[in-house]
Parts: C-alpha cells; sequence; structure tokens
C-alpha cells in the first residue's frame, strides 16, 4: 500500500511539500501529472530527478505547476519509491492535491485492479516507520528523527543529530560483540559440562560480565544528562512569598530567546515553563504551582517548594536582605545559587543581576552536560531505551550472580539471552509487537 | 547579489525547504554541503538532478542530511541558478542552515573577493520578482502568485491560476493589437495631414476605439465580480435589535468548512467575518458594528446597517412574527433574502432554515459569479489593474472625443499613447518606479 502526507509543516507558504511512497507512487503520481516535457512522465524519469510539470485535478482543471522528485527505491527516505511533489504553498492547494490523489486510488478501487497502486493518507511517522522497517536505519535512529524535529537548542540538535546519523547502535555493537564473546565462552564451557569439569576460567567470564554490565549502567545513568538536554535542566526557585520569585522567573523568561511556536505533533508537553540560555533549555518545576498557592497558603507552599528542589538539578534559593535563606535538604550534585533580592517588593536584584545568574545557569549546563556528548560518549535521552537498559542490567546481574554462584551455564545462558533481547529490542531488532511500534511512532508528525 | 530564504511556511514539520537563488547560488551552497557521493559537488550537478549529502555548520558539525534540488538558469522559477535545500523541518534546523549561509557570505567579505558569491536575505516576494525582472513572467502573472497562495477557496483558486497562467497577458494582447492597428490608421493620416487632407475614415478609427474601449470597461467592470470572489461576496444581516442577527450569524459560521490558519505575509485584512460554502466566500460587512451597538444606539445601529447594506450584493433582511421588514433602500442587482424569526430571542428560524439560507447563498454566487471566468472570459480582481483600466478607459475617451471633434491626429495619437502605458503598466511592461513594485510585492510572503 502507498502512503501520501503533506510533509512541510502546517499552514500557508511560498512552497509545501507532498511525500509519495509505495511501490506505485510514479503510477500513482503520473494518473495527475502533465510533464511540461512531452514523455517525462515519472515512470520514465531516472532516480534522483526532477521534473516540471501541471498537477490536473479530478475535473481535467490545471490545480497548480508542480515540480516532481523522484527518488527511486532503495535510493529513498523510506526505501520505497518516492515521489515530493512541491507546489505552492497556498492551504487550497495543499489539501486539493491530497484529496485528489487520496479519491482517485482508494483501496476499494485500485487502479487497473492492482492493489499495488492504491493510496492512503500517511500516519504520524509512517515514512520514518518504513525506513526502519525497510533496514534504512534502526530504531533507535528512527526515534532520533523525532527528537531532531522538535529539537529548539543546539544541545538538543547536537545529541539527536548523533543518535539519528546512528551513534547509539554503534555502541552497542561493541556490548553485543562482548556479549557474543561471553556467550561463546559460556558455550564452550557447556561442551565440557558433561565431563564434568568446572572451568578455571570462570573468573574470565564474571569480568567480561562485569565490563559489560559496567558499559550498561554507565549508559543507563547517561539518561540524566539526557533527558536534562532533551527535556531541560530541572531548576526551583525556592524562597518565601513576595520575595520575588515571580519576577525573577519573568525576567529569565523575557530573556529567552528561544522559538516560541506551537509544536504539534511532537512528543514533548511544555507543560512547564522554559527558557533557553546559551544553547541549553531549562526548564522550571513547578514554579507556578508556588506562584499560586504561597501568599494563600504558607505552609503548603513550603511542602511544594520543597518537592520542587528535590528533582531539580539547580536550586535558586531567594530571600530579601536580614532574613536567612530557606533551608531545604540538598541533595548530592545539586547545585545552590543564593540571592539577596533588594526590596521584598518586586525590585531588582541587587547582588546578583539577572544577567549574572543566567551566566550561572550556563556554567553549570556547560559543566555538567558539555563534557557529556562531546567526548564521543553517548547519551540516552530516551525513557525506552533506558528502561531496557535498566531491564539489561537487571539480567546481567542475574548473569553475575549465576556465574559467582557457580549455577549451570544453560541458566547463565538464558539470562544472558535476556540481556542481549533488551539491547536489540533498543535498535528494534527483535521487535515483533506493532504495539510497541505503534506507540514509538504516534507521536511523530504527519508526513515525516 | 544571491538571496536565500526558508520558502516553505513557518513552523514544524517533516521537512522544510530553504530556497538559494542567484548567479553563485550553487559556489555558495557548496562552502556548506559534503555530498555523500564523492565529487558530487552541485557545481559538478546537471539541472534538475537531487543531490544527498550533509550541511555542515561553521564549525564542522554536521547540521542535518539534507537534499539539494538544483535548477540551472535560465530552466528555474527566479529564472537565475535556484539551490533548493531540503531539510528536517526542525526550527532550529531550518534557523541555523540560514544563519550559516549568510553569515558565511556576507556583503562585507564576498567569498573569493567576488561579488557575485555574496548572500542576503531575501525580501517578501524577492524570487517572483526576480522572476518577473528575468521575463519569466509578467507583473499581472507575479501579482497572481500571491493570490493563488492566499486562496483559500476553489474560486478564487481558478481566477488566481488562471491569472498565474498569463490570461489577462493574453486579454490585453488583443487590445494591444487593435491599439497597434488604431496608431497605424492614425500615423497614415498624419502622413497625409500636410495635403490637409481629411480621411472619410475617421468613422472607422471611431468604430475600434469604441471597440478597444467597450473592452476595457467590461474588464474593469469585472472588477466586482472579481473582487466578490477573490475577498467575499458582501452580505449584510439587517433587522431591529435583538431579532436575532447574531445568532443568524453564528449559525453560518459554526457551518463554515473554511480553512482556518494565521494568513501572515499575504494581501488581505480579514477584518469581517468571512465564511466558505459551496467553494465561494462570503465576506460579512461590519456585522460586528452593527451588533456592538444596535443595542445601546438603535438610531446609530440603523444608520449603520444602511451603509452595510449599500455595500453589500446580498441584503438579508431580518424580523420577527408579525413585524414588518425593515425598509432600506434596494440597489439594482442586489439580492434580498428575507427570513422572519420565531421567537425574538436567538431561536431557531422557522421559515428558512440555516441549510437552506446557504443553498440561496451558494445559488447567488453561482448565478452571478461562476458565469463569469469559466466562459474564458478574463476576471480583474487586483485593484491596481482595476485603477489602471480606469485610466485607460478614461484616456481612450479623450481619444474619442478628439475622433469625434476632429482634433489633429498628433493630439489624439497623445492620448492613445497614454492608454497604451496603462495596459503595459499592468504587465509591468512600462514600470520604471522601483517604489510600485515594492509596494507590489512587500505583501507577499518571504520565501516567494
Amino acid at each position: 500500500m502507498n502512503i501520501a502526507a503533506i510533509s512541510t509543516p502546517h499552514g500557508l507558504g511560498g512552497i509545501a511539500v507532498i511525500r509519495v511512497s509505495g511501490p506505485g507512487a510514479t503510477t500513482i503520481v503520473d494518473c495527475h501529472f502533465r510533464p511540461f516535457r512531452e514523455g517525462h512522465t515519472l515512470a520514465t524519469r531516472a532516480t534522483h530527478t526532477l521534473t516540471f510539470g501541471q498537477f490536473i485535478s479530478a475535473n481535467g482543471e490545471v490545480l497548480d505547476e508542480v515540480v516532481c522528485s523522484l527518488f527511486r527505491a532503495p535510493h529513498s527516505f523510506t526505501g520505497e519509491d518516492v515521489v515530493e511533489i512541491s507546489c505552492h504553498g497556498s492551504l487550497y492547494i495543499q489539501q486539493e492535491i491530497m484529496n485528489t490523489l487520496l479519491a482517485a486510488h482508494r483501496p476499494e478501487t485500485p487502479l487497473a485492479n492492482n492493489p499495488m497502486n492504491t493510496l492512503r493518507m500517511a500516519e504520524p511517522g509512517e515514512f520514518t516507520r518504513r525506513a526502519f522497517a525497510n533496514g534504512r536505519m534502526d530504531l533507535s535512529q528512527a526515534e532520533a528523527v523525532a527528537d531532531l524535529i522538535a529539537a529548539q537548542t543546539a544541545a538538543q540538535h547536537r545529541v539527536a543529530m548523533g543518535q539519528m546519523k546512528g551513534s547509539i547502535g554503534r555502541q552497542l555493537e561493541t556490548l553485543h560483540d562482548k556479549l557474543l564473546n561471553l556467550t561463546s565462552l559460556l558455550e564452550l564451557e557447556l561442551d565440557f559440562s558433561e565431563e564434568d569439569v568446572e572451568f578455571a576460567d570462570r573468573t574470565e567470564l564474571l569480568s567480561l560480565a562485569n565490563e559489560i554490565d559496567h558499559e550498561v549502567v554507565r549508559l543507563a545513568n547517561s539518561f540524566a544528562a539526557g533527558n536534562a538536554i532533551r527535556n531541560g535542566i530541572p531548576v526551583a526557585i525556592i524562597g518565601a512569598p513576595n520575595v520575588g520569585k515571580s519576577t525573577l522567573l519573568n525576567a529569565l523568561l523575557k530573556d529567552d530567546r528561544a522559538i516560541v511556536s506551537d509544536i504539534q505533533g511532537t512528543t514533548r508537553d511544555l507543560i512547564e515553563d522554559t527558557i533557553t540560555l546559551g544553547g541549553f533549555l531549562f526548564r522550571f518545576i513547578d514554579t507556578a504551582g508556588i506562584r499560586h498557592t504561597d501568599d494563600k497558603v504558607e505552609q503548603l507552599g513550603i511542602e511544594r517548594s520543597k518537592l520542587a528542589a528535590e528533582k531539580a538539578q539547580i536550586i535558586i534559593l531567594l530571600t530579601e536582605p536580614g532574613v536567612p535563606f530557606p533551608e531545604i535538604p540538598i541533595r548530592e550534585g545539586q547545585e545552590i545559587i543564593r540571592i539577596t533580592n533588594k526590596t521584598p517588593e518586586f525590585q531588582a536584584l541587587n547582588n546578583i543581576g539577572v544577567a549574572e545568574l543566567e551566566e550561572k545557569l550556563i556554567g553549570h549546563a556547560k559543566n555538567t552536560l558539555s563534557s557529556e556528548g562531546n567526548d564521543g560518549a553517548v547519551l540516552i535521552t530516551n525513557l525506552r531505551h533506558k528502561q531496557m537498559l535498566d531491564q539489561a542490567h537487571h539480567d546481567i546481574t542475574l548473569v553475575i550472580q549465576g556465574l559467582e554462584q557457580h549455577l549451570s551455564g544453560d541458566l547463565v545462558a538464558e539470562d544472558l539471552r535476556a540481556v542481549i533481547a533488551s539491547l536489540n529490542a533498543i535498535l528494534g531488532k527483535s521487535i515483533t509487537s506493532q504495539d510497541t511500534l505503534n506507540n514509538i511512532f504516534k507521536n511523530f508528525c504527519v508526513g515525516k
């Protein structure tokens, strides 16, 4: 079955692109395409060429003058034949081209009775899903496509681009090699098990298993930094009522150079205030809640502040002259920034200006995040990957315990297979459940 | 000087397209483009080809994997070399590609000291303006591009598409032929003028001039229908306070299948309520004003209603049972629809339902608009064209008077030249004022 969707952002513009993918892509578009140069039907054109012509509506009128880009399988994004129709960016034209294509090639009425020539609207992320299904990319790369499109900061973009280029797959490949090595050593042991020989080099197996576990844990732990980059570094502003928390937050938000846009069809819900500073995203946790409640129910406000502080990587403590800073429990690794506000009623901050505070926030981000990812170490940003790594860690721990407790090789091998399955799932190698894939691709935008 | 702009709608999507046009387009993009296949620089590629590769940022990182479409002069939209960079539709990537291109090729630092290789951001409509400047289209076609992009209804689209394909130019060409014919006949007279011969066939000249005037007037008059299609058929709902005008309007608006979108960079200001029915746009004149004032200052409301009625093509008179319809002066050609509302307080309409009213509105549109434009007759939709035609009519009237009053051929020829100049201005042939062009293109979207 062929699929089609408008791939450019929704709205009005100079040009828009409608993408058609599948074995019947050229046949389908040719039904509605009148090339300016005679004989230049898409069926006859070479891959990677551009063809000018008219798109003809169902009633025979010229709907638009268009350019068709042709990518023949397997040299296309999806790995299938792809035609991209570049038309004028009128909403009417975009919709009418889609309507014309879809109406003429319904599954009920296949062209020339050939089901290869039927067409339907693409589901969100379906082009990328086909690229994955056709082996053009692994699942972690496909997932990175959505992150790449949603990226608003340099750091988000860098991590997503690395993943889209296959950094996770390469990282897991070395792990996979080690796991295979471990498996063969274990099989060697099994081969000789009937001779009731206990091998001296279970030490070697153990050392290899620990090495693998170490790397799995490192990857799983990189999720903290990866998530901070992808969803923003969590920051809490803690202070007594009326000390100027809203003023401070507004001052930061006003300076925000972030791109503001309605982000439809992406994976994140921006329910908290976020700002972009120095190419990093910062997320202010539940500050709205603090703002709304602390005037009325002070105790509740303090409880909320403590909760926010717990989740934060950076805590900004705010007070006024002569009043001690609020006391909250601090976790290891949290950065504390103390600010004394000049007057209680929403005045400029005296001992630390907004620009200086921004520098401190950027400095923290650079110290904690830039080193990771830049040195080539892979960052995990996807919760699904984190969960698979946690599962792999759990199973490799069982392998280690089994080896230590001299369990039989068969039992250890079973846990080992579970480890391999979890890591393979990250790349989509062993995923057979359509539900899992549906879930992954449902948050993509349509047209990608 | 080369120009660049994001040509796809603003926002986030599967893909976005950045268009670069000018003699240095391939050289400029090649500086940042690393083709996947070695040697496939754009400089070496044939026209109408697609090339996969990476777009490299200023610091040497891969910003995105892109596809470059190459159109070599003169076989491009602008008539110049054009490269279209198709990238992932992330806001970050779109901006960074633009930033990278613009920063590297500032006019202050031309590449290889060659001013042909400098780049700046395209102004609104500048690609189309270049297409016009390079003779790829006349000015009426260029203007139609903006209308085509803004078109929301089938009727708007049909008229704009016809104009973009050059319908106005073809129409004016036949007028131009007649004007040239008239000129030669006049010159023939002038050649013999020293012999003091008055030609008998001034009748022929007069007949030709009247024929031209007839066609100019027909075109100018088509603006009423053209404008109704382009900006909506003006409808006024007239009725006493609280008779249900808002309810009626809301019922119509709720049924609106129009595409709702923020239309940035287009030529129309939608300050009035508009709805799309049966492929036609209807514009409700100043009904907001009526709604706001008639409760409080009834007299003012009535005055406003009368003003609205004067401008309307369709007047909906609304009353309640037992109350006579409001009396307003009716112009010739106005359609009156009378509706008696069941109860005064916002109830369903009894003698005519909303569906039936919609049918009536569509019927009116079909009767008055479909015949025009469909039979091949050109519709004028652009106020500038209307003004030029009015001017041409004024001058051809002087020609007719001159011929009737037996003025000397020189004087008549002068008025004749003015007619030709006005008609040429519609196609942009005789426009030398940059202000006029600036004014025409300023309302285009950037990237077209």
